[in-house]
């Protein structure tokens, strides 16, 4: 589509629109279109928004979270249990965890995993940091809440290494069933795990 | 998700894009963390491009063509074929055509279909400025260029009696199969009209 078409500047939209994970060049027309007949309801609110959030957003730079103030509003909650730091790799991760409602601690955010055949090296990633925040003192517990794929046990791995000689537990999340989730549908290394580590009724 | 977890400005951004068409709630947070994480390369680009195409996006008073000119671009096109005029349904459906690079003409947008169900009438669509176009003369060709679903194809009925006696020639695409398309895998009214519809090999 040729700018001859609709002029460049959505042309532009479109095609940054399309950069967004989950939209592709077809789903990003639709969206400007959208956008364009909502003009009112949705573009203008969502181009005020993405201009504040672009200025006002920055990491915070004892966690690595992402906020509009820094230390972000989870580093400076006093209700927070201090002698626990919760580690994981992205800020998604840090979300759905506080989705879930179940944390009472503040997190370390490393950014990653150390992953070679990607040119991912520790220096990287935010474990530099967090040796410094448990050697400090204070911290009594670090839950390694990392995926459960290859990168991430060997990330959780590596940053246990660093940590074990400043006398600090580390520990890690359950492998098992998810709630909800049939035996049937799950591999053999979960159903292992979930057999393993089975609990009382 | 509270605001305790991330700021109000990256909430109201989640819940903005999630409006878009093609992205939920779980894909917006999605975007957003990769908005913030491409900070230089996307987000502030994106956000300008969202503020310039808000405030430079017009209609087209002629065709309801959108762009950042009125007349729009087609409009203003010495090149085209004035003579002919093909009616399409959204701008969506313009931009398709154009990207087929079969389309010489102007065209004409509705603004969507007649649909009784929806309380979508012709005088809430753009049928009027239509039949001024039409009769003001110049046009010999008019292309009901319209989807082939029912409401598509009951507002080409009626724009069909509407024009009928200012002399001018109306057409419909043809029917038939997709190129590339297999025959097993379409309906039997597409293959019927095909096979009507067929041309000497």
């Amino acid at each position: 589509m040729g700018d001859r078409v609709c002029g460049p500047e959505i042309e532009r939209l479109i095609q940054l629109l399309a950069r967004l994970p989950g939209l592709g060049p077809r789903s990003a027309r639709r969206a400007a279109l959208h956008l364009i007949r909502k003009r009112e309801e949705l573009f203008g609110p969502l181009a005020e928004a993405m201009r504040v959030a672009r200025d006002t957003i920055v990491s915070c730079s004892i966690c690595g979270n992402v906020d509009s103030c820094d230390p972000c509003t989870i580093c400076r909650d006093e209700r927070r249990d201090p002698s626990t730091l919760i580690v994981v790799e992205t800020v998604g991760d840090l979300w759905a965890l506080e989705r879930s409602g179940a944390v009472k601690a503040r997190y370390h955010v490393l950014g990653g995993v150390l992953s070679p055949l990607d040119g991912v090296g520790p220096k990287d990633l935010n474990i530099s940091s967090l040796i410094e925040r448990v050697a400090a003192g204070g911290i009594s517990e670090v839950i390694l809440a990392v995926n459960a794929t290859v990168d991430g046990q060997t990330t959780a791995h590596y940053v246990t290494d660093l940590i074990s000689h400043l006398g600090v537990r580390t520990t890690r999340l359950a492998h098992g069933v998810p709630v909800g989730g049939e035996l049937d549908y799950l591999d053999e290394g979960t159903l292992a795990a979930a057999l393993r580590a089975r609990t009382d009724f």
